[in-house]
């Protein structure tokens, strides 16, 4: 059965950038699909790269103006991976030109922001999906599967931490296209939109509402160079921020992340707590998840370490790779990610998460944001 | 050489009795001291299980009076091992009547009570310590001795929990003498004066003061029988507590414990991020230090799994046990905390934590507590 | 700068043709190099399923017969992926026609085969590979680093696993295109031509010539169904085998494979036992090294677990990919191994592992089967 | 109810002596039995230090040759810690003179020594026990007691290891009373009657009888000095020795030890693979089970954990020690040991392992000795 061409215009060749392409050329050939993406055009700031990145990945054009991608009738899909600050408009103007939208998260730099957009998509009826990968490692899916089989029964404690240490020297700058992350007006936040946003898209995903937060946030290094203007300037972003919460159905949330925890590079973590089972993943074993389950017969209970890779049998996605006991990596969370959203968009179904479930992660946000000001509980 | 005796009265033999009972019995089969603890008498609330647990443990008498114990001219040390709402009268009694005071933690029901027993013991001039064994695992110890050498650097993050599952059931009642830890007369708090008091001692010992908390505090079963009286009553401990704190030397606290973890029983933990190293440790594999060294090389960074059993080298405690690779149990910390009791008796100098240290964990627990209450940030 | 074309005939579209498949779609979207392949034509036996891979994984082409693959002369490269039996036919057929080879592991059924391949290689003067592709394993082709920088002294231990379980049940069958592994006929041996085969490779590689070996073999499902015949046949393989020797350097080696062993799904594991430093590796965390450092201070002294995955440090082939704390999986090591096999081949250099040097592992799969059957000591 | 005393003579104050004076000590304060050990008499070669030792452990007196203990009327209980060469004389001795012998391990020197101590403890009549003390670690009890229930199905595979590091230098004397283990004359042999003793117990009995063994022996340190004679003297015991076997059950075995893995203090550990479900244990975290059933369901497969400290539970032993979560160290598997051994006294059964059974373990060790120098499969 001949693909339906899917023409795609990708705005920024960043990590990101190369994360979505990497998807793009691969979903074909580990997933049926009816739509096979077709890279028309790579869109950032500088010509040279962006030529460059045309040629690695086999895109059939690049640019440098992003209103020119959304101008081409040709485009089916605008794909969003610049910094946070840019999400808003490009989004609220390629859907404004119908075409379907993937944005990186978070979704905006403020839920305020976030509103408009999910007002532009929804007004304009365009398939939307904010990229919050990790939903689509394998082991994440099936704890999300766990919970929806109600296997946990009542919830007590939601934790989870995203941990990182590329920060803790001083002479990391700020600003230009390597380090935005910490410059306040590119990210609108530190780790918290950055990480944190992770965590709680997550946790809302399986666990429901957070309706309250309380929120701790520090800046470790109060300056640092920018480079794009060359000095010395006030650090606007939080290094790090924990927070504790109040979910809808009655559970306690804990949540941390930073930027300065020597040893961790990307040390994402998450428990679930429940009334008869337990759940446990990071993503530094990103192939595995731990599962206690109270309904073991008593003398056999223990902390178990599931490999998810059964090609074979029902771990989620495994079958379209190798065989068991191989494991995926990183990257084919974005595989899966597009996968899913092409199977969506072929069924005539909203993908998920929506730039509406990804609104909520950004209220959350503001709210820990807001708290971490003021000192106080916070309703989301 | 011939030792000096050390005449014990023991208070309590509960499980806390128990694991006193098994160090005064082994100590010198494994440390040098001048002293040689004599078991004198056992006293607890029902006189055929004193006389029970002093035929057991080889006590000479029991008694069922404190005072009894107290009034003994040939008492040395009184061990004070019963619900924390009778620390303060006993150990103000025996430190009128001069004796060496070992008491069990958290030191008082609150700060109040707590710095009247500080004045009591140090108007008497007598020894005094109060039982936050898990300083004295070796492991433990042996972080404490890393931190204090300076390899770690300034610190960023010190991160704890004591996690636990066993009063998730709603048949599980409060009061009488296996569950007075579920009773807020008797224990005068919940996980926070009995887990993260341990946490919290750890902490300060390691990381120096905290100035400020914030906490959320939930009580999941909100009424439970009470086996003193039959009846159900509404429970006044907190089944939760999670806070976040700040450290006088710049870092952040983040603090849990619960007992509604399904899958742990006593997952103690605690983790410290410092600029050029970071430590982690946990009660479920207490015989283990996880170290990572930024200034190892760095193809080779990674962390290490300390088995802390080098009996013929320099891990703390374990030159008095075995031999490498074996490793010893929970009940040793008791051990090592009397031999170093014991030490410092015989030496003239203080044990340590000493009443007052154990006030300051006191006072951060009060302020917790309070701060759950108030929703707002507490300065200890 | 332009790539030079380098057009790719695939033979066998199962598991090995699709690892191959996707490193040859993915090879130059993450390295540097000079040659960019082209997926010319793929060959299988089943016509409707050849077009369907062709169609996948975007061949120009496909074919039923390989004669056809090797008489076109645009072609460049010609994989094997086909089962053992068939190996030496087509190589030598490629080798004489001057084509590249890259043949999948084991080199063939048997030495005697074997030499005959080597011969034609060499005669030929063609690039030639055999895929054991666990070598570029970024964890593992560090290890290999570390032993050549001298770093763990004398050798005195090597031991290797290689544990499945997928044949416990007696209804798997024999023969087909799915479980050729366990025919006799297609396959030559069982797990010492399937699994050891790795293990030896790695070995030899990392630790040097094996010169004896005695073996225990062992088929503990005498018979089993022939999708072929549609009879229940003898099984001629060897479900478990386990073997030590003597290395050259005077080290020992324990090996055992198997694929009733149940709980394990693919664990290759290594250890590696040094005077100065040992080594640990296992397939089932593939993105990790376990390091222990004799040299290392002490108290410190520990099993590092190092995450290989240090994209702005040194560790192996990680710089292609993500950052730092992002794990790849197994089918990244067909893609390291195809760049590798691509430089060489543009830089004019023998790429390895050669036929030569898989003839040596072939020698001593030979030597362990020989010595299963006598009972004895065999001289490789 | 007054206990019934059981005198004690112990022969040997070396780590064994003190890991079973340790026991004598503790064993009534955590299990109920009829008899309580009475420390009579401590007999070791040096006076002052067998002095030193009945001091610090409370024996009522020591001596310097053990017939001196055998003879004595008021001895029950003769306990034999010494060097392997002189087990035989003093236990046929003992057994001659009544008593019961407690006798570490290994049994012998070889099993014609053995079978004539296993005569004269059949023909006194005496209860008799080598102390293969592992098998009381509450995590291998429960493994035996999983394998007795059939949980495990057909076996096919059982594997152990036993891995140290410290005879890696040359500079480690051999003989005397610190390193006679390296002495040929007084220790019989190296790994294989030290450590694999161990395993091979472990092994018959929880996998029935080994019918054949081939083995590969090392010294790899060729001479040392010997410390009683001053000179440098060829090394007569095995440095390293791995073998495979075949159990009676139609299982395959392999064992490895050795004093030369770097890294490994203690690392005795073991796995058994049957059809249904496998088992794996380690020295290093003895207090934790690995279980693996395939009778899970299949999604959520996955080793498990086990924190073998389920003190309210059906966790053998634990329900003697303290609460959940909190684990026991190495010698309380010798508390375990005499619990076992004076409640089989009291019961009038006989305690195991027996004499007769130890017998077994060093026929295999004979075998895989006598293997190890012919280089050919040996029937045991």
């Amino acid at each position: 059965m001949a693909k339906k061409p899917l023409n795609v215009g990708l705005i920024g060749y960043g990590f990101m950038g190369r994360t979505h392409s990497n998807a793009y050329r691969k979903v074909n050939h580990f997933f049926d699909l009816e739509y096979q993406p077709v890279l028309k055009v790579i869109c950032g700031l500088v010509d040279a790269e962006a030529r460059a990145f045309a040629a690695k990945w086999g895109y059939e054009s690049h640019a440098t103006d992003w209103h020119a991608v959304i101008d081409r009738k040709d485009i089916d899909l605008v794909d969003i991976c610049v910094p946070n600050n840019r999400h808003a408009e490009i989004a609220i103007a390629a859907a404004k030109a119908g075409k379907m939208i993937l944005c990186e998260k978070p979704l905006a730099l403020n839920a305020a922001q976030g509103r408009k957009m999910v007002e532009a998509v929804e007004k304009a009826g365009v398939p939307n999906l904010v990229s919050f990968n990790y939903r689509r490692v394998p082991a994440v899916t099936l704890a999300k599967n766990l919970i929806d089989e109600g296997r946990l029964g009542k919830i007590f404690h939601y934790r989870a931490n995203f941990l990182q240490d590329w920060t803790i020297s001083a002479d990391v700058p700020q600003g230009g296209m390597a380090t935005w992350r910490l410059d306040i007006k590119a990210a609108g936040s530190g780790v918290t939109g950055d990480l944190l946003a992770h965590c709680i898209d997550t946790a809302l995903w399986q666990n429901g509402p957070i309706t309250d937060v309380n929120a701790l946030t520090e800046t470790f290094i109060k300056e640092r160079k920018n480079v794009e203007t060359g000095k010395v300037e006030p650090v606007g972003i939080d290094d790090a921020c924990t927070f504790f919460c109040r979910f809808k159905n009655g559970s306690i949330g804990n949540f941390e992340s930073t930027r300065y925890a020597r040893g961790h590079k990307a040390l994402y973590t998450f428990e679930i707590n429940g009334e008869n089972a337990s759940i446990r993943w990071d993503l530094h074993d990103l192939h595995r998840l731990q599962w206690f389950d109270h309904k073991d017969e008593s003398k056999l209970r223990g902390w178990r370490s599931i490999h998810v890779t059964d090609a074979g049998g029902d771990h989620p996605y495994m079958n379209h790779w190798w065989v068991p006991g191989l494991q995926i990596g990183y990257a084919e969370s974005f595989v899966h990610q597009l996968a899913d959203f092409l199977g969506a968009v072929a069924a005539g179904k909203p993908p998920s998460p929506s730039f509406r479930e990804a609104l909520e992660t950004q209220k959350v946000c503001d709210a820990v944001l807001k708290s971490g000001k003021s000192g106080r509980w916070v309703k989301v």
